[in-house]
């Protein structure tokens, strides 16, 4: 007995953002696929999906935000059950990498949770993982499988090229872990780099540190770039040592707007004229400010689903990269 | 080069529970390694063993209470750290086991996450499992290694032939599904059993169920067993019927106290005389209240681990069971 | 170069009960593949495919009657062949799950024989199981993918609805473990239930059990249902006993007729009116008697299968269970 | 807390044949450890130890005679049951290798149940096998881990030496096969070597086989060697050609008695002067006859134990082979 | 949403033997995808592939010549790149495959190679293996997946029958190990088969051998058979040989020609009539001389990728076998 | 059957730098167990161990040197070997780690090697890796086990330290993707820090780079550090622009020697006043020149040997890090 085969695709969704994958199926034409997500009085999860699923080339969608470990055993969860449902294919869809600043061992007997995370979306049985803008571009060899790793600088340079004049524009890397990004930033809009450079004042005991700003900032505006913005004190610091070495401007920008508190206040700040991040990450109203300008990651994110599910090219979204 | 062989053993606990495990290594006349345990501000963990842990057989306490995924991510993040430490056996000790009721699909489409908190472990690089009273014995096969179940069922036994008069007890189970655990329980105390059974009350549609009482209560004092009581409103409307139905006392014993809301409202109505649990599950202040006794579980565990730890025997502390 | 993809459902049986398998072919209009199968003089076992299965979706259909480690082996062996061959994927098909009782370790150091099972059909290179009434439903988590757990109780209910008068009917459960079952049958008959708990006479030392009847039989037919009957002991013994406390017939009802001895002759005796059973197992004529039923569940398991090769949906074969 | 690493051995047995583990326990001044093991109405089997194994360096013996499969089964059932019970490691020791003569595909679509069973093997718990005289020392590939290859030639070879005048001695294959394995025979007694071709007679069609002796066999004694003895065909029409082409004397040796039926029947036929084994496998009355010798395995077996427990080296027993 | 199935075939090449891999492309009206391919300073490898290859049916060509090592880790690297752009299915096709000849321990404390080799493969990614004549039929239980054994015999047995008048023929096999090829071959041809063995001289101490003809070759045309050639030692010996034991023509015939050093000045001598072997290795000019013929394999492999590819029947192609 | 428990330390090393294995085993006052390593003609390797190592902590030096391929090879040839000869764990001593800086997919369809060599290490039985100053930290992840990271810091420090006068000294990044390196010697010598930006030249098309210095480095003694020194190219391209920005002198420092063609010419020029390197890897005396120091790592590794064998900690040889 024969049947032609027949490729079926299918979007479900944890809780912690929904509109998101809301938006990545319209952009597909399509819906997430009902489910019945509950938390039970003791706070364990539990994820059913109303339609069959046998079959079909599932993606899951979950934002890592707070509570983060929640939403990540969610997601988990969401995995077993497409696993024992016949799904023929998973790829979890992680926007933010959790735990991916995890991603080695500074020091001895630490764990390398970022590996951990990779494990469980393994045990769990999960075959792919997509993410965009991960913290070190190693965490994709974590993983046993293909890993999608797509570039949102796409999205925000383009806002930028649109809404600022970059002829006098500086690019900015926030601390030395991040100049790479800064550097490609600079190649990609032709502007000057400057960077950052924490250290210990030698003058003062006890780990005091100057923001030292390496290259010329003066009567510049600064593009601080980041793949992330958690607390915001790292960025609120260079905008503030950025204005006292004369740049007449700081425009941030970044992947993913983590927000943790204080975020919104610090970044709210006179030093900084404008923020922007995507929605990579769920933002509430009391997270939101003025000069924040949210851009959607969802049509990015369903470009790539597409290619994935289409067997299409991922890496032509990017130039090769990715 | 030869050396002689040593074994070493180590206590490390996650933070929802420190108490149980101070208590466990004092037991054991050790103590627990100092751990450095944070949670960043997004909500990211993180640990790292403040000592050598190389070579040592590791015991990787932790209490499955709220909020419940943050503390198995704890626990799967510094069994993580060991392995990755050198740690010669790790041992996930987990006195209720999380997702314990999640042990099978009653529908399609469902996840089996008692299954997948197994394979979690696993994949974290547990090597084996110590938990109390699990919600089904079948959980055992869930994971590819030892698992040693331990009863609470002799400290909760030896409280009540100490305290209460069984010349009067009945044993009561409070729903079909536990009647076992109820037979075993009526044995050892030598006394009669009862079950509460809940049904559709078939001149009310809609589901209205009814407490009907099989066998005789009248007069007695009921001893209502169970394994676990989580919001409480099994055991408060079966305490209840029994009241109704003629009881003079009802006695409750349980070994995982969840208490969620609102079940120490509900325990603490003066159709229940006491209650009688362990301390697998921390309690604060306001879940605690006065007809409540805690039974301390760390001199069984501890136990157990002397027994793991010293190639001894577990079976022979249950009679042959475990 | 591309070519459409095509899907090719492919059965092949082992040697246990043929007939069952050319049934769920006969329902599926296709044929068994012809298979060489052999036992060599030492007892060693040898199966070969007659025709290629390469690409193909295998489902292997073995009974597991007795001899019942040798069908478990020849059903291993089929697999293996079918893996090295290229099948696409591999179904294992055990209508009555091989050493499905030994789902937990009852006492210290006893294997848990029903994961090792899934563990062997996984080492072997199944992808996926399909079993009939598990007879615990945990064992779906002893498997590390998708288990396809069938009903068979509407076939047995149905026969039952158009062959007895339901309104003076009782519904029994010959134990405390199967009471689950029976509320089951209770709700989908619209009838009552009552239970026959066995337990010690404490008037007689050394474990003599009586059977007493929890519920009211008296002037009722009783319908005993059970998951399996293998020696009839539990059966007969329960059917005197509601016969003795009035019950004007009893009528029997499992699914899986293991049937060893004496099963047949103590199934036979005048207590019980009327057994009907499924073919899971092949029956021979010497284990048949004049009122035994065999229902054939050929047509579920064929249904199951075309849902699974056509990705449709087996849960919507039993309203949302399964 | 340090306690001094200790390493116990336990030798537990399957049913098979249980004197053989004796043996072996009393070459080893130790005892086998009680074992209740049972076989269920269904054939299903049961095995659990009487006393700890924690910790325990197991051995598991079992001798894989008829029924083949129960035997395999409840090996399997056994190491499943020590890994559950926290053995330290488990090795099995299997004698006779099962389904050891299917160790590749001859045509497509076949199995290569001896990968099987090596697979099977490390799914139940296996760490480590023990065995004697593979038929394809390519075996040992089959299994990630260790392979103990142990070889019964020093017990046959001593005792023909001590029994049997060598001078008019040859060693003879008794088919292409093992033309090795007589090589090293031929080698390790000084004496010729010739082989017996089976091969298709051209004037007869319909594949009628030729016995043809290369090699000088007039006058001599010839030793006929194999590793096993099934049905003894191939062993009683060599043994007829040798003395058609006057052979003088014909002696059978071989470390594997299976003796299917009518082996021993068509060894004690009058060609065949003496027949020479070991006890690999169980031989009951009636498949002894009078020129019969069966040798002690156990004293070999017994050390190879000893060195792997004490890590000795089981190669110095057979001078680098191992 | 919902798409056809569709299936994609993508041939990939190691740098090791291009034109190969460019034949079996033509021979399936296809081409090889570009891979951009080097080997850096350190002599360190990388592969990358200039298209798409998600979800296609990759088959990664490369043939084991010197530097073995190198090519091995170049094949393995383009599997992890195929892995990780998401092919659907991975098939490593290795002619020649590398270790086949280290297929067992024939002394303690040696590594098991070929084993080794498909595990290495295994964990690289590769799904499935290709291969033309193991050196051991074993090999493919190596290997926990399909293995396709392709067999060369009918391209050179197709020569010889052309070229040669078997009434003269004699096949020979060149020592112990290799008679059941050669009897294959003698079967096939239907012409007498002789047995070289070499054997140590009792008369010279210090293992010098002879080497002894088993059957009639004087006046013969003896055909030489071995699966590979590797410095050519054997078969020059073996040719000598026959020749003085008055063969009145050797052609020697071989799958694999390996030639290392001094293969062909060795095989050029005149003792040895002509040379046939197959291209699975390359061949420089200073290997090949006047009195080879080296058949191409290509049509052979392209054939069984189509039917790999295409669900078809690689057995087919050897009438029943492989 | 009782026996206390012993370790046993082995060392066996590879052939890439035999002498560095046998410093090793110097510093430990053991030997290394000798072992028969051989190439065959065809570039196949072979390895097997001279004494028994059952039951032993085996370390598996070996460097990676060119042929690169081949010391991969026989390192893993080399583990499984041990596994299969009963090795208790085994380490991989890997000073510089093969592939480590192909640790990304830099562009879509590229291998993630440094995580393949991670996968075969583990393939072949490896239980641990130890390293020396890994490409990038992440490595570690790569591997589902302990690895140990030693840093060679401590090593060239002293060395500078006592060579060097700091007053005037300024540590330079030659690129940045080295900055964190930099940053720590600057941190630990107490001395200031500079960095090269290798940047397009905007007046410049078609990428010719202009090497920027970033800090002061006029009048100052240059300490270029590097974790590998490959060709020498970017090293050399910085000391020169050290000195036409009016660096009075340059010392480079590293610990991986890798020195491919033409290294060694080109850090013999007279830019470079001395270049200070660790012997990870061998270097011939065509790969010296007069201002290179090549100190000892040998006490560094054996000094974690010791830690590892000994259950101690290789964490306190780092003050934590490690």
């Amino acid at each position: 007995m024969k049947i032609a085969g027949e490729k079926r695709l299918v979007i479900v969704s944890g809780r912690a953002h929904p509109e998101l994958a809301a938006s990545i199926a319209a952009e597909l034409d399509t819906e997430v696929v009902p489910t019945d997500a509950r938390t039970f009085a003791n706070g364990e999860l539990y994820a059913r999906y109303d339609e069959s699923v046998r079959g079909c080339d599932a993606f899951v969608i979950q934002s890592h935000t707070a509570p983060i470990n929640q939403w990540l055993m969610e997601q988990l969860i969401m995995v077993d059950a497409l696993k024992r449902a016949s799904a023929k294919r998973i790829t979890v869809v992680s926007p933010f990498y959790p735990y991916g600043r995890q991603d080695k061992k500074n020091r001895g007997r630490e764990p390398i949770s970022a590996r951990l995370v990779a494990d469980l979306y393994a045990a769990a049985g999960a075959n792919r993982i997509m993410s965009v803008d991960l913290h070190a571009a190693q965490i994709q060899g974590f993983f046993d499988g293909p890993v999608d790793h797509l570039f949102a600088m796409p999205v925000l340079l383009e806002h930028i090229q649109n809404t600022v004049d970059t002829s006098n524009l500086t690019v900015v890397s926030p601390d030395m872990g991040r100049v790479r990004v800064a550097d490609i930033w600079s190649d990609k809009l032709g502007v000057p780099l400057a960077i950052i450079h924490k250290r210990r004042d030698p003058r003062v005991p006890n780990q005091v540190s100057v923001h030292e700003i390496v290259g010329d900032v003066r009567g510049r505006v600064c593009l601080l770039v980041d793949d992330l913005i958690d607390t915001g004190r790292t960025i609120a610091a260079g905008a503030a040592a950025l204005k006292a070495n004369g740049a007449v401007g700081v425009i941030v920008a970044a992947t993913h707007a983590v927000f943790s508190d204080p975020a919104s206040t610090l970044l709210a700040n006179p030093d900084i004229d404008s923020v922007i991040v995507t929605d990579t990450l769920p933002l509430n109203e009391s997270q939101r400010f003025e000069r924040l300008t949210v851009l959607p990651i969802a049509p990015l994110i369903a470009r790539a689903i597409h290619e994935v599910f289409d067997d299409g090219s991922v890496t032509s979204m990017f130039d090769g990269a990715a």
